[in-house]
C-alpha cells in the first residue's frame, strides 16, 4: 500500500466519506501547496495536544483545564441538565441561545438491539455527574435526542437508568417536546407528529 | 392540436407534472385495455356529478347531500373548530384518529404578498362559520397550517381576521405545537425548532 | 369505495404515481372548474375514439388512418429501420431530427427473465414487418434500446430473433453506439463506457 | 479561533465539504484514539514528503523518481498520448485497462470565460510533452475530457493549442466518442446524444 493509498484509507473512515471522495480529498491535498498541508499538520497535532474532553459534560474543547468553559461558569443555571447524544447536538443547542444550564454529552446514541448499553454511551459517568450535581442544586434533566428510532431508544435507556436516582432526589425527567418543526407540512406528517401537535397547541 | 397533445396539456396541469410525465400518462392511458378508459372516464364523469364542497366545511365529499358525513354528524365536538389549508390536510388529521371536532377548509395558503387573503382563501366563509358555530357551543379554534413560510402566513391571516369574532365570544384561538417532529435530527435543527422544543418539553 | 377513492385508485395506476399523490390529481381535478373537468372528459374521450395503433410501427397517433404519417410518408428512407421499445423512445428520436427511415415500437422491454418474450413484446409483429419491409428496399436495422439492463436484454432478444430473416436477405443489424453521453463525467464512469468511448474516438 | 475551529476551516476547504460536514470529520478525528490522530499526521507527513508530481505526466504518485511507473515503463504504448483534466480521471481510465500508451494530466478543466487558459491548466508543459513524444514515435493524441460544459471547453482549447504541432508532425487529434453511456434511458437522452448513437451504431 503507497502513501497515496494510505491517506485514502484513512480519510474513507471519516464519517459518510466512501472510496471516491476519499481519493479527491488525497488529490486536493496533494495539489495544495505545501504551506496548507503544513497547516492541517499542525492543526492535527495541535488538536491531538489542546483539545481535551471535559471532565464534567464530556464534550471536546480546546484548552488545557479539566474542565470546559460552560461547566466552569458560575452563571449557568445549576438546577438544569441538558442531555445530548453527541458534540454536534451540544453545538446545535448551544448556538440556539435558548438554554443556560449545564450539559452531558453521551458520545453516542444506544442501538436498539444493544445488551450493554453502558458500553457505547457514557451511563456510568451520567450517573455520577447527576449525584455530583444533585449536591450542586440540580432539579430537571432534560433529554435532549434526535427524534429517530436510535434517538428514541437512547431516550429512553437514559430514563430508565435516570429513575432510581430521579426518584430518591425528586428531580423531574423531561425530554424535548414533539410537533411541527420548521419545514413541516402537515399532509405528510405522520400520525404521531400530529397527534402530539395537537397536545401541545398553544 | 391533436388529441395526444390535448390530453398531455390537460395532464400538464396536475400538481407537479411536467410535459415529460404528462406524455408518459397518455401513452399509459392509450396503451391501457378499452375497459380501463372507460372507467376512468366514468369515475371523472361520477366525480364532476356526485362529488361536492360541503356547504359548512368546504371539503369534497362523495354525496349528494349539503353538509358531510362529519359536519352531520351529532358526536363530532361541537366546542372545537379546526382549521386546514387544504383537503389533503383534512385528510391526514382525519386520519391520524386525534380530533373529533369540526373542521374548515381554507381552500389554500396565502401568499406572503397577497394583498387581498379573501380573494385567495375562505376567510368570508370561515367568519360566517364561526358565528354559526357559536350558538352551538363552540369554544376553541385550531389553526393547523403547515410550518411553511406561507403556511405562518396564513397562520397570521386567520388570527387577524378572527381576532374580534374571538374577543366578542370569548374564543381561545390556538396553533399546532411546534418541537420536534418524527424524524428530526437534533443536530440539523434550525434554532426555532430547539427554542419550541425546549420550551414544550416535558 | 366513494368516487373519490375510485377516482384515487385508477390514478394510482399512472406510472410514477402512488397513494398520496393520486389524492392530489383527485383533489385538484375537483378544485378545477366544470370546464376544465369537461375538457378532461372530452379528451380522453376523443383519445379512445380518435387515436390508433399504427398497423405498420405500431405507434399511437391521432387519426382514422391505418397507418401513421410516418408509415404513409414516401420521402421515409426504406432502406432503414429503427426498433424502440416505446413510444416515447420514438418521440425522442423523432424529435432529434437525427434519422428520417422507418420505425418499430416493440411496445416494451422484455425482462431478464422472461421465458416466452413474443408475448410481452409485439416480436411476432416484428418479423412480418421486416419481411414486408425487405420487398420494399430494407438493408439495415437499428436497434435503439435504453442502456438499462432490461434495455440490453431487449437488445440480445430482437438481435437473436431477427437473425435468420437477417442472414436470409443480407440485411445489417446494429445498435446505437456507445460511448459518453452528455453530461457523462469521466471519474464517474465505469469500465464499459470507457471502453467503448475509447473504441469509438474520433 | 480556537484548535477546533482551526481544524474545522482546513477541512471545508476539501472539495464539496461545508461548514457542518467539517464539523463532523473534526468530532469524528477528536473521538477516535490516539493512534488514529497519529496515523492521519504520519500520512499527511509522508504524501507532503513521498508524493511527487511525474516530470512528463504531472500526476502525483508515491515515489522519489522523477517519473511514474507508467511515464518509465518501456511496454507502454509511445504512439499514443492521451489528455485528461485531472488524477481522478486518469485513475478512471487507467483502472478500465482498456488503454496502455501514455498520459498527461492537465491539472483542471479551463472555465468557459477565462482568457489566459495556459494559466489554469498545464498547456505549455503539455506542448513540451507532446514534442518530446514526437521524437520517441508518438502518432496519436487522445483528449479524454468530460462531457460537461467545461470539459467541452478544455476539449476545444486543447485542440486549437496542439493544432500547429499536430499538423507540423502529421499527428491525429482524437476525442472520446459519444454516443449511449451505460444506464442512460433513450427516452431522457438530449438531442446530442442521439445523434452521435445514431451515427456510431455498429
Amino acid at each position: 500500500m503507497d502513501e497515496i493509498q494510505k491517506l485514502t484509507a484513512l480519510f474513507k473512515e471519516f464519517p459518510g466519506i466512501g472510496e471516491r471522495q476519499a481519493k479527491r480529498f488525497v488529490y486536493f491535498v496533494l495539489s495544495k501547496d505545501y504551506d496548507y498541508k503544513e497547516r492541517l499538520v499542525n492543526a492535527l497535532n495541535a488538536a491531538k495536544e489542546s483539545v481535551h474532553q471535559c471532565g464534567e459534560c464530556f464534550r471536546f474543547f480546546s484548552g488545557k483545564e479539566d474542565v470546559c468553559f460552560n461547566c466552569k461558569n458560575p452563571q449557568a443555571d445549576k438546577t438544569m441538565l441538558l442531555i445530548v447524544e453527541r458534540d454536534s447536538d451540544y453545538e446545535a443547542i448551544s448556538r440556539s441561545r435558548n438554554y443556560f444550564g449545564k450539559y452531558f454529552v453521551l458520545g453516542g446514541s444506544v442501538p436498539i438491539l444493544e445488551k450493554r448499553p453502558e458500553d457505547v454511551v457514557r451511563l456510568r459517568e451520567l450517573i455520577k455527574q447527576v449525584e455530583n450535581k444533585v449536591a450542586e442544586g440540580l432539579q430537571e434533566i432534560i433529554i435532549a435526542c434526535s427524534l429517530t428510532p436510535s434517538g428514541e431508544h437512547t431516550d429512553e435507556t437514559v430514563r430508565r437508568i435516570l429513575r432510581p436516582i430521579a426518584e430518591k432526589h425528586n428531580l423531574k425527567i423531561s425530554s424535548l417536546g414533539r410537533g411541527l418543526s420548521t419545514g413541516t407540512e402537515l399532509e405528510y406528517s405522520d400520525n404521531a407528529t400530529i397527534k402530539y401537535a395537537l397536545e401541545s397547541r398553544q
